[in-house]
């Protein structure tokens, strides 16, 4: 569960230590109507719940406690939103400054939550590369360290607690996983999750938005592949590219990667809402929606005795958006057969092709 | 925390053993920005998360578990819904015929829940004489018992066994409770509370819609008064009297009934799913609304340092219903300042002293 790649090392269970007490140990959900829409046993680790409602508070509070032990007095970090509130959250807990570069088109609730744990917000473009860029620039002006939002060893480290505690938990019911699904932005998520899983036998897919698999797409490259991310509800999963760390950790460790669509993620999302009562973000509900691809018919888990492990990375949404997935939810009800419409009215063989495993 | 009335034994401590590992010991959950609005820690106990959607799943399993040990074959129930719903659930555990009577009103959501769990579902009036009647009636012609919803001592045993964890819970984590807060329809869970609590000094407050509010009235009354509920969105609160055993047992044992509208209630909802990414049908969400009822300024809870924990009892609600308590909060917080505009907006001092704390 630990792993130097290129003199880095990358340690979970060291961060699982150090984390136990300062996260919360967020609980394991189970619904009969997602198992038999599954076709397996699905265990939904509830990081949604996590403090700052989402799994980033892992890796955000390991690499900013460590730096604030290295004598640091601030940090910088950018991102779409998760992992900026929570730096800043993080920041705050260790009493260090914290400045945060976010997209033009950040979601509301996510400036709201960086600016109330006490960050300085500024806002850099619409991409990736502006606000790395920008980000950079700050650090260069304050002397204080870049936290990236997945390329890094304490980042990735810290995410993977995630993944081992409900490998762990899983366990513990005596119901052990026989794969994972974990929904890929930068891949640090899923990185962590391959080293969490590393030597037990679970596979580990990778979930991404169709029109930004990065991830997909490198592994089938066999190398680091950058895509033109096209819109997706996933706010959460849109890097143009997946990090360098994660790819070299998850290369070779990874069985696959779905590519779901906007209709599943929304669909995952109301099965999370109406049956575990539980809000996830479209970014979150994404490894629900692989998950459910994964189902026998789609052709990748032929087994129903399978029990398969979702991180639900996190539950930052907007009001607005929860409104407009749930008005969805009715539209499709009206013309398919209720909340699970979209997933298994959308598998016909060309689609399945065109969207389902990879690599 | 157990108790004798009128020979009835109630014995909650009792019932926790019994059920552990039967139902989910859910999280308990927090949220910085619903602590500054209580001003007080509250620790929100998760039972929406609980097995078939409410904490009255410990209730139902609990007496159809005793009333298989017993030899029956089949069980009846009547409610609203989500004691119909659990006693479903419960009798199939069990191996249990299930006949449910619900209302011609229930939740479609309820009714789909009771029939997916295999019981066989009649519908009765709008009121509960009416279905307690048919209920009766089956029971007759069946020879099953009944499982009343609140007037049962395994039933009220079992409730509170949802306050007793939470008791136990914030004691552990270093936080014992100052008060506890329960939502009350025909008082099973508050009786439990008040039994759960008994002898620690906890204060225990009911709350009730402003209009179906007949155990604030039978406390001043000295004894029970029937009401002619007025329409709630919170539809597990409208019994039009508090049962005869939880009467007989809170009487003397509770604080004080707080009464809410449902413009709290719908706040509260709005809170929980923003803050706490959980869904709470309305029913659930009242527990929250009261203790926010409870802060500084509103004349009860005068200390900030005080902690307050609510039973968040159950989340099975509508679609529908979500999507219009969203709406309704984008509507509000167009004229107001955000979220909690109802419950601080709405506090001069007669509406305090109409719907504020009652006994």
């Amino acid at each position: 569960m630990s792993r130097t790649v290129d003199q880095v090392r990358v340690d979970v269970p060291e961060a699982a230590r150090w984390l136990a007490g300062r996260v919360a140990r967020t609980p394991v959900l189970r619904s009969p109507v997602i198992d038999e829409l599954a076709g397996a046993r699905v265990l939904l680790k509830a990081e949604n719940l996590q403090h700052g409602g989402s799994y980033k508070m892992r890796g955000a509070l390991r690499s900013v406690g460590r730096l604030a032990a290295a004598g640091h007095t601030g940090v910088i970090a950018q991102s779409t939103g998760n992992h900026a509130v929570a730096v800043a959250l993080a920041a705050r807990r260790h009493k260090l400054a914290a400045t945060v570069v976010l997209p033009l088109d950040a979601s509301p609730t996510k400036i709201d939550r960086a600016r109330a744990a006490g960050a300085r917000v500024v806002f850099a473009g619409t991409d990736v590369q502006e606000r790395v860029a920008l980000a950079a620039e700050l650090s260069d002006d304050t002397g204080h360290p870049v936290v990236d939002a997945y390329d890094h060893p304490d980042v990735i480290a810290g995410q993977g607690t995630a993944s081992l505690e409900l490998i762990e938990e899983a366990e513990r019911a005596g119901t052990p996983l026989d794969a994972l699904v974990v929904p890929v932005g930068g891949g640090g998520g899923v990185a962590g999750a391959c080293l969490a899983a590393a030597g037990t036998g679970i596979e580990v897919y990778g979930v991404e938005p169709a029109g930004c698999d990065s991830l997909a797409r490198s592994l089938a490259a066999g190398e680091r592949v950058t895509v033109a991310p096209t819109p997706t509800i996933a706010d959460g999963l849109r890097p143009s590219c997946v990090g360098e760390l994660p790819f070299a950790i998850v290369r070779d460790a990874v069985r696959g990667v779905i590519r779901v669509d906007d209709d599943e993620i929304a669909a995952a999302f109301r099965l999370l809402l109406m049956e575990l009562k539980v809000v996830a973000e479209p970014s979150g509900a994404a490894g629900l929606a692989g998950a459910l691809r994964l189902a026998p018919g789609n052709g990748a888990l032929p087994d129903r005795r399978r029990t398969v492990g979702v991180v639900l990375t996190g539950g930052n949404v907007e009001a607005a958006m929860v409104a407009r997935l749930l008005a969805h939810g009715a539209a499709e009800a009206a013309s398919a057969q209720g909340p699970a419409g979209a997933t298994t009215a959308q598998g016909p063989a060309e689609a399945t092709a065109a969207q389902g495993v990879a690599a």
